[in-house]
């Protein structure tokens, strides 16, 4: 069976030459006051970062946090957004979610059914049976929170336990040919320790904007043998940005001139 | 600053005798026929299950899944839910979520105060930073996971990890004042284990009904000092029964009777 997220992720590799994920964490307080007066600022303040940056975004990943704080109205523009964005280019959901099984067998149906995402991240403490519900959805893809960016990785993540994690994401992205990995730039060390245990599965890459990683050892450390396999997400840096498509091509050339 | 759901808690069961969370799992492929018929068949069977049971429920515990997966019909229906649920009776959000700060900022939000969730269980998988946001909401209560239920606590929480995400809990506790656990019911020694380290605050025990722990062994091991600080859950074991209510009281007795 087709896997449509690597159907159309590899096209926008291929096609576009852009390993950019533009994520949209929505804030009404940060975005420019001409949205914030609009009737529906999620939708609008979406439509116009859509609008100026698809020529450069590989995907885009909506945060669910930043939208579940809006209550309905949220995620009813969380529904408009995903059907704004074009069909060829890949949505990754940002739910970090994880059950028990028959727990995340619905929260399966309601990220890929529902919402209709391509891809989504998910968290791994539960371990096997939380993940596999949703790698039971051949078509879409899932990145499993393996390395985080943010302080609170040393707390559990570190020294050892992302390697275990990426140990199961390698034997799980053997058996289902779906599974990747959340890989914080923060430290590109340690996004080698990952490539070497995930050999080709793709890794998304949070932490290079707002949180201050080091892009060129970052995407010399995450790239697999065929010079892809990973995606660099920028959030805040890129769509609270002055020029919004700026930013991305800036981070796309910065990228490409790595390769 | 009071903690609402600790002043709820306490006054359920002192004043009601009763340690059951109701976990309120909706599944319309399970509820009675005369509910899947309803126009609304969550909202309807939800209010079934609080009737006949809320003489005997500690606390009810939707698990958010099971709405999200109807979409907005789903969630518009845990809304009415929550206004259903007599004041006096405590809610836990079942949502398990924890992300990087400004985004569990933006979940805290969501389920405190959209939903306006007492209590939300949450992974702990990213970390302090990615807690904390819960925790300062004062007036709520955080369940984080050490142990779960299921088979996948093999891969990742045991054999340490488990203890060492419960002396974070135990140190968040002294801190906030307001973060316990959620404690699996397979297997009691690990049940002693975590209230070893975490000495007073609550425990929230999934696994006695459906997953099937033993009850005598996870109550004697569960209670803190003052012979209470814990909740056992039962979901589909109680809300799917021919007689939940019968079900609800049989627990409660059985609970009662070992303490």
């Amino acid at each position: 069976m087709n896997n449509k997220f690597l159907d159309k992720i590899q096209d926008r590799i291929a096609g576009q030459k852009t390993f950019v994920c533009i994520g949209l964490d929505v804030d009404t307080a940060k975005m420019p006051e001409r949205y914030q007066k609009s009737p529906d600022p999620l939708l609008e303040f979406n439509k116009y970062i859509i609008d100026t940056t698809k020529a450069y975004a590989a995907c885009y990943k909506p945060n669910l946090a930043f939208y579940e704080m809006y209550g309905l109205r949220g995620l009813r523009a969380l529904g408009e957004t995903l059907r704004y964005i074009p069909a060829d280019i890949p949505v990754i959901l940002d739910a970090k979610r994880g059950d028990i099984g028959n727990t995340s067998q619905a929260y399966a149906r309601a990220l890929f059914e529902e919402f209709g995402a391509d891809a989504v991240t998910l968290a791994p403490y539960m371990g096997e049976d939380s993940i596999v519900p949703f790698l039971e959805y051949r078509e879409n893809y899932s990145f499993v929170l393996c390395l985080t960016s943010n302080n609170g990785a040393q707390d559990f993540q570190k020294p050892d336990l992302y390697k275990k994690v990426a140990e199961k994401i390698q034997d799980w992205h053997n058996r289902y040919g779906n599974c990747g990995a959340v890989a914080g730039a923060t430290n590109p060390n340690e996004i080698r320790a990952i490539r070497n245990i995930i050999t080709e599965a793709f890794l998304l890459i949070p932490g290079v904007g707002a949180q201050g990683g080091d892009l060129e050892n970052t995407v010399r450390a995450a790239r697999n043998k065929n010079n892809s396999g990973f995606l660099i997400n920028s959030s805040r840096g890129i769509i609270y940005a002055q020029d919004p498509a700026a930013e991305a091509v800036k981070l796309q050339t910065a990228i490409n001139q790595l390769l």
